[in-house]
This record gives C-alpha cells, structure tokens and sequence, in this order.
C-alpha cells in the first residue's frame, strides 16, 4: 500500500490574515501523513509594487507578469512569504522547506506562448521532479512552495498555484496515495452562493455536470473545479475544498470531489 | 579518504554586477567537487529599503536590522537574489537549491542579546543540520544559502555571510574534506594595499602575526582572517582568499590560509 501524502493549497487571503494563517498552518502542523503546502500571495505583491511605483499590468482583466512584477513576486512569494512560513513551520516542529520550482529543479516549466495575450514572464508547467520530492519528503521535510517555476535557462516564472498544487499531486500520485486539499476562503462548493454553510458535501462527475447545468457552478469555481477532475483523471486520490478548518481532524464541512 | 566539499562565499560587489555574477557562476558550476554557495546581497537591500522609504538605522557606525528591515532582506537576500542565482544555476547544469537557516533547519541560531548596542533581528549561530546538508549533496544538490538562519522559534534573523560560510565548512568538516573561499574584490590578501596584484600567496599563524606586526593586515580584513583560523582550528582543511578569478583551474594568484 503506498504512504499518504497531502498536498495542500492555501490562497492569498489566508496569508494577508496572521490570525487566520497561524490557525491554518496550527492545523496544517498537525496533520499525521507527509505533506506538501503550496502558496501564492497575490495582494502582497500587489501592494509591495504599489509601494515601489510599480504599475499592475491588466489586459482584457487578466494579469501581465512583466519583468518588475517579475521581481516583485520572487521577492514575496519565494521570499516574505515563504521564509516566514518556513520560520513558523519550524517553530510548531515541521522541518519545513522553502522553495520555487527552480530549487532543485522541481518544477520546469516554458513560458506561455504569445497568442492573443502577452503574459509576459507567466510560465505552463512541463513537469515535476518527483524523484528529488520523494527524497525530500522521505528526509522527514515538509515541502512548502511558492509560486514560481522556472525554464531551465534561467528564467524564473510566475506560475498559478492551484495548477502547481495540481501538477504536485498528479506527479506524485505514481509513488504516494495523494489527496489534493484547496484551501480557501469558502466552506466549500456551496448550493445557494449566498449561505456560507450551504456546502455540497460530494461532487462526482455527474454531480458536477448537473450543477454546472442548474448554473450553481460557474465562473471563478469552474476552472478551479476543472483543476479538480483533471487532477483526479491522473490518478490523485481525492480532493478537497474548504477552508482553514478543513484540516482538523474532526471537520466534515467541505466538498470531497471524487471521479 | 573523505570526499571534497567546498564552501565559496561570495560578496555583495558580485551580487551587484551581473557580468560579474555570471562568469562567477559559469566559474563555480564548472568546480567538479560538490559544493555550496553562500551569498549576502548587501546593497540591494539598502537600495530597495530606500525605495520603500524605509531608513538604514546604524548605531556607532553598525547596522541595525529593525522589523522593517529584516523584510526587506528577507524579499532581497532570501528572494530575488537566491533564486535567480539558483535559476541561473540550474541552467548552468548545476542542480542548485536555494536555502536559508530556517529551510530544512539547516541554520540555527540565536537573537543576538543587547549589550551596548540593541543590534534588532541579528542571529549568531548554535549550529548546522550537517546531516540534512549531507543528504542533499550526496543527492547531487547545491545548496546556496543566503545570510537568514532562524530561531527555532518562527523568528528568521540577519546573519553574517562570512560567518555562514565558516560555520557550514566547521559543521560539514567531519564528513567531508572541505575548502573555504572567501570570493571578493580584490585577488587576495595584499602585501601593498595600493597594489592589487601584490598577492601575499600563503598565510599561516606565523605569517598572520607578522603581517599584524607589520600594520599590513589591518580594519576589514582583520576579522576575515579571524574568520579564516577559526574555522582552521575547527577542522576546515585549507581557506583561500580572492576574486571571482580564483575558482578557475589554472588560477593561482590568491591567498591561500592554513594553520
């Protein structure tokens, strides 16, 4: 029987809350399997380069990573943000470890091609190093990655975290029986959008296809949903939505999603 | 018969000149032992804490690294820095992966305590997770280290890059057969200050106290060379002293420390 590994995304509004990110990472700590934590940290770049005079490039309302939101980024995401969640981990007895995707060569990546959109230093990932993440989890450390992947010729990239996450799990799945957690502000995928409680608390293929078509899943949730069933489709075990709370070990209020 | 490890240091005028930085690093990844990195990144620091209004506070003429401040290292050093470093390294062949004190533990240190001078989020160091070290490089990793260890207690804290570096090759020296090297500005210890290519070639407890005697070891390197008998006596087989030149096969014109 393989070993569990949960692979664990937390978004930006979880990081800007110190209350809620010692709650979450609290949590996170305690949790028996080996586990992997992936992380983004959107609005304090956002704010950083604001401060720097740096302007948010938008095209048809989607970001542009040009080269000084670039560095913006690397300097947040692998720096700030990543340390000081290291720094905690440590402290509540998790030897964690930082990193991008260009540390050990963990996750290459190519930059997107310009079609309509430039996006400028945004990379697709290729692939996971899951030799060397076996080696580090086997080490007893706990994995925590930012953002940021790379293209093998030196060039970092600003990368979608829930795809990291995703690509994490699928490219784990072949050694470890993985579950993929994403961890949000929401008690999971919800029936009526306007009762925080009123969490579905399993979505299947069919499932889904019914709500997609009673237009209860749309918008923002539909790609992260997609996420959900590709990753699933490669051989990760299961998946999970939910909030902070989702990790104790008495929770029930989140959405499993299963094929 | 141990295996080699060399330890390099490199200073912040480096960091700064990318030309530099890059034959640099073409240098290091060309070294066939393994290896580790050690870098500070000094004025970038300075020059970004500027942008964001943030003043370098000094008392007697040191550094003192406030709240503020440490953020700004923590995104330079711990960011920006070491993982472009660490990208450009990949791409180079070399299978780096970018650490501070707190990843893996592998730097442990202590805030250090106020006596005269409250020196804020500075760390002196207890130890190194020499057995983490050990399974990285024998993983064919390159560890390159910024000038962050941490408290165990979820605080990172500002440290000395020369002494990171000395205390990686003290803590390393039981399994491995390892080299120092300080990489800076000049091509060694100079016997004419006003002349740089007046390499003192070889130094040893002898030579130092005469060249103390002398007047010709003076101000900065003073504690450098401090540094460099520490670690002798605690094991490190051979330091050298130089510039970004040293690292190449047929260099010889550097210092080279010994007992």
């Amino acid at each position: 029987m393989k070993q569990k590994l949960s692979i664990i995304k937390i978004g930006g509004n979880v990081l800007e809350n110190e209350i809620e990110l010692n709650e979450f990472l609290g949590n996170f700590s305690r949790l028996e399997e080996s586990k992997i934590l992936v992380h983004g940290g959107g609005k304090l770049a956002t704010k950083l380069a604001s401060e720097l005079g740096i302007e948010s490039k938008m095209t048809n309302g989607r970001r542009i990573t040009d080269a000084e939101s670039l560095k913006v980024i690397t300097m947040v995401y692998g720096g700030l943000t990543n340390k000081n969640i290291v720094a905690k981990l440590q402290a509540l007895g998790n030897n964690a470890i930082g990193l991008s995707g260009a540390d050990g060569n963990t996750i290459q990546a190519h930059k997107r091609p310009v079609n309509e959109i430039d996006f400028g230093f945004v990379g697709d990932i290729d692939g996971i190093n899951s030799e060397l993440i076996d080696i580090m989890v086997q080490a007893k450390l706990t994995p925590v990655f930012c953002a940021i992947s790379h293209d093998g010729e030196g060039q970092l990239l600003n990368t979608n975290a829930d795809t990291i996450a995703s690509e994490l799990a699928i490219g784990m799945s072949h050694l470890y029986d993985t579950t993929l957690y994403y961890c949000f502000e929401k008690k999971g995928v919800l029936q009526d959008v306007e009762n925080d409680d009123s969490v579905i608390k399993h979505i299947d293929t069919i499932g889904f296809n019914d709500l997609m078509g009673q237009k209860i899943i749309t918008d923002g949730m539909l790609p992260k949903m997609q996420n959900c069933f590709h990753a699933l489709q490669k051989d990760v075990g299961k998946v999970c939505i939910g909030d902070i709370s989702m990790l104790k070990p008495d929770s029930n209020l989140y959405t499993t999603v299963t094929l």
